[in-house]
C-alpha cells in the first residue's frame, strides 16, 4: 500500500495521514459501551430507538459489527474489548466488569446475551458473566453454538457435531 | 495411485483389485437403516446394546460415521441415502421413508433424532421427517446450528450469526 501511494497518489497519502492522525487523537472509548466512538457516547448508545432491556455482551468492537450487521437486535451492547485471561494480565478490572455490574444494577437490563467467542478463554468469560448476571437478577443468555448453516456434518470438527448433537432441540410445529 | 501401483506394488495392486471386487459384490444395505453392511443387518442394529428409544437420521454412511466418532450417541441410525430432491427426482420413496414410517409405527422409538445437514435441501428433510414423527407420535428433535466451537463471530457467515442469535438459550448454573 506504502508503494502504490508514493507511486501514483501522494495526495491521498496525505488525506490519509490525516485521517489517520485525526482518528487516533479523536476516537475515544464510548463511556457506556466501551466501543470506539467519535464523541463521549457512541450513536448505538445515544439512540432513543433502542431497547434498554437488552444487553449484548461482546469481546471486541468487530464482533458487535457482524451482530449489528448480521441480526436485527435492537438492544444496546457492552464491549469487553478482550476476554479473561489470567495468564497475560487480563481480569475483570481490565475488562471493565465493575462497569458492567453497576449498569446490570442502575439500568432496567433484563437480558444479558452473552455473545463471547466459542473459544477457551470465551467460554470462561461467559461463565463469570453469567454469574454476574445472575446476582444483579438479570436474565443471562448465550448464543447457540452447533453446526454452521450450509455446512456438512461430515466436515466439522468432532467438538461441534458432540456440542451440536448433545445440545439438540425439540422440533415444534 | 495408479501409477504407483504400477511402478512399484503390483502384488499390493492385485490384492486391492481382489478386495474392491468383493466389496462391490459382498456390501449390501442394511435392511434395516439402509447404511452399507457387509451382513444383512449392519453390526449397529444387531447390536443388542443400543438404545431402541433413540433414533437418529442422517443423510449418508460418512454423516452416521462422523456422528458415531464424535460423540457417545449409543442410539440406533436410519440412514436416508440422500435428501429430498423433487427436481433431481428424489422423493421420500428413493429415501426409504416408507420403512422409516413402519420402523416408527411398529417398534418402541420415542425420539427422531434428525441431523440432516443445515443446507437448503437437508432442512426441507427434516421438515417432512419432523412431521412424519410427529404423525406416529415420536418426539422430533433437530442438533444444534450455530457458531462453531473454536470459532470467531467476526468471521463467521452472517446467516449463522443472526441463527446463533435468534436461537439463545438462556444459561443454566
Amino acid at each position: 500500500m506504502a508503494y502504490h501511494l508514493l507511486e501514483r497518489d501522494r495526495d491521498g497519502g496525505r488525506r490519509l495521514a490525516r485521517q489517520l492522525g485525526a482518528a487516533m487523537d479523536g476516537i475515544v472509548h464510548c463511556a457506556q459501551c466501551r466501543d470506539f466512538s467519535e464523541s463521549e457516547r457512541c450513536p448505538i448508545c445515544a439512540s432513543a430507538t433502542r431497547d434498554g432491556a437488552l444487553l449484548c455482551v461482546v469481546e471486541s468492537p468487530a464482533d458487535r459489527l457482524a451482530i449489528e450487521q448480521a441480526t436485527g437486535y435492537r438492544g444496546l451492547y457492552f464491549v469487553l474489548q478482550g476476554r479473561l485471561s489470567p495468564l497475560d494480565g487480563i481480569g475483570p478490572r481490565e475488562l471493565g466488569l465493575e462497569q458492567l455490574a453497576a449498569r446490570l444494577a442502575d439500568t432496567g437490563v433484563q437480558e444479558l446475551i452473552i455473545a463471547t467467542n466459542p473459544t477457551v478463554e470465551g467460554e470462561a468469560t461467559a461463565h463469570y458473566l453469567a454469574q454476574l448476571a445472575r446476582q444483579h437478577k438479570v436474565r443471562p443468555s448465550r448464543i447457540a453454538h452447533g453446526v454452521p448453516l450450509g455446512g456438512e456434518l461430515e466436515y466439522i470438527d468432532r467438538g461441534t457435531l458432540s456440542h451440536a448433537f448433545g445440545s439438540r432441540s425439540e422440533v415444534n410445529d
